[in-house]
């Protein structure tokens, strides 16, 4: 059987691989070759790469194992109608997405931005604007296992948890649920609204203008899911507009954001690169998924873990 | 009974404190005035303006109470001499230092300060270098009330805590506990090394050469106890000569640090204007302290909250 990897992970980790199955074939690859994909009946790749005229070329392809999460760029009605099984490494953004969503928010309330301006400046003042964390109330939009570790970790600090999402069923680590329609009435109370949710065609641009408005003035919006959860000029004006405190942004409608976009400028606005879930750590963890899945694969198990449902996008 | 504070609470706060206690004097000012002094029985004060003269000159005085938590600039053998009372506000900084220190630990870790200059660029990379908390082991050097809560927090984060005290004694969230003499033993396996250890004569330069030289070349460093845990030189000279990574520090020998300090300068050092404990509630929670002692004190029970032992400096 052929294994083919669209990128080339470290040595060490790679060698691992090749011990711990040596009676597959692995191609590591750090591009697209019509050739191998003719031949491959596993494809694991970061997703962005793949175009429906792959699927067509990759006539033997029954599992695709994608080392992200979201998979909104990839050929989904192409995948879905030749019936090829889709799993993802949902699970392993966690721990670093959630730590930087928690550096994001504490850098926030503990003035860190200011601290380091003074450095620049070789200024010793101590008047700096610190608040704290604990005692505020949190909303996390679309929380899964993310959310519900962002939950857990802002519950440590004190902070009161309210998970949104479409049933409002319950998730781990919040202290209340509401559904969608309940957001408008909820955001009055909240400090923190953290959005975590990923790109399907029920959250485009699901948060509004009324939705800011009904946010307090100083509360911190913190977008780490997908870019067009709201319109972009939604969100500028909303800011300039100031219905909210400060903006930390991770996704963008466009990315990457140009570089004459006013975001870049605008002191109430943290632009993150699209990075909070990377960690030195990420091929190892997305390995560790890989390796018992393809150990089921071969004895004809094809019940993977983070298998997904691709007509859904999750 | 007059009761003096030298600092003026935001009006709100001072209102309930007048509201709660109507017959007893307060004095609000915003400076030492000695003719308040001389009549005044109990002394709220941040400590750095008490001089062994105001000692002399305030003759009633039984009860200072110290709105702060270390007391080393205080006249501390003049107040023992007196017999008179301390009390500070130890437990009220737990909640603000210890957002600070997982602030700067996780900005650290997530890449903020990279953050923070691609956005000053307006520039898109997303080859941030970020690492993770999680699975670290962090040694915590003094831990006391606020110590211990760095550490809950900390081990929420998947860290391995290890405190370090004069007996080794039990602390609360510390998983292992050794006592100063084990420090250079166990500095090889420390990821984050973490003092609040306040300043006393056994805890002055406590850190050698020898220790930096113990921790991984990678280790972080922080000082958010006092500036004389180690020499100035010292430090400065382990970070130059690349035996640690970075040291976060909030506390320093000389303070304010001179404008023309190295430190300022190094990107291997982020310096913090001893601001770790500031928060927007600080007074607040001061006079939860106060007010409980007050009435404590009007019933002639000296067994205070907070009750320090002036000769030993806690």
């Amino acid at each position: 059987m052929k294994i083919y990897f669209t990128f080339d992970p470290r040595p060490d980790l790679k060698e691992k691989v090749l011990k711990d199955f040596p009676d597959v074939e692995f191609i590591f690859h750090n591009s697209i070759d019509d050739g191998v994909l003719k031949e491959a009946e596993v494809l694991v790749t970061y997703g962005e790469d793949i175009e429906a005229r792959h699927i067509e070329v990759a006539e033997k392809l029954q599992w695709i194992m994608v080392a992200s999460a979201g998979i909104e760029k990839m050929p989904q009605k192409e995948i879905a109608k030749r019936g090829i099984v889709v799993s993802n490494v949902r699970g392993i953004h966690k721990i670093p997405m959630a730590e930087s969503v928690l550096a994001h928010i504490l850098a926030y309330k503990r003035g860190l931005v200011w601290i380091y301006e003074q450095e620049q400046k070789a200024e010793w003042s101590r008047k700096s604007k610190a608040s704290e964390l604990h005692g505020s109330t949190a909303l996390l939009i679309g929380p899964g296992a993310i959310g519900s570790e962002i939950g857990r970790l802002l519950q440590a600090f004190g902070v009161h948890t309210i998970g949104c999402n479409r049933s409002g069923k319950s998730v781990d680590y919040m202290n209340d649920m509401i559904s969608f329609d309940a957001l408008q009435n909820t955001l009055p109370k909240v400090d923190v609204v953290i959005s975590v949710l990923p790109s399907t065609p029920d959250t485009l641009h699901l948060l509004k203008y009324e939705h800011f408005k009904a946010m307090k003035d100083s509360a911190l919006f913190m977008n780490f899911g997908r870019g067009d959860l709201v319109a972009t000029d939604v969100l500028m004006n909303a800011l300039i507009e100031a219905e909210i405190a400060h903006a930390v942004l991770d996704v963008y409608e466009e990315e990457p954001l140009p570089s004459d976009h006013p975001f870049w400028q605008m002191t109430t606005v943290t632009v993150s690169p699209h990075v909070s879930s990377h960690s030195s750590r990420y091929m190892e963890r997305s390995l560790e998924i890989f390796k018992p899945n393809l150990r089921k694969w071969l004895v004809g198990d094809n019940e993977l873990i983070n298998k997904m449902d691709i007509t859904k996008g999750y």
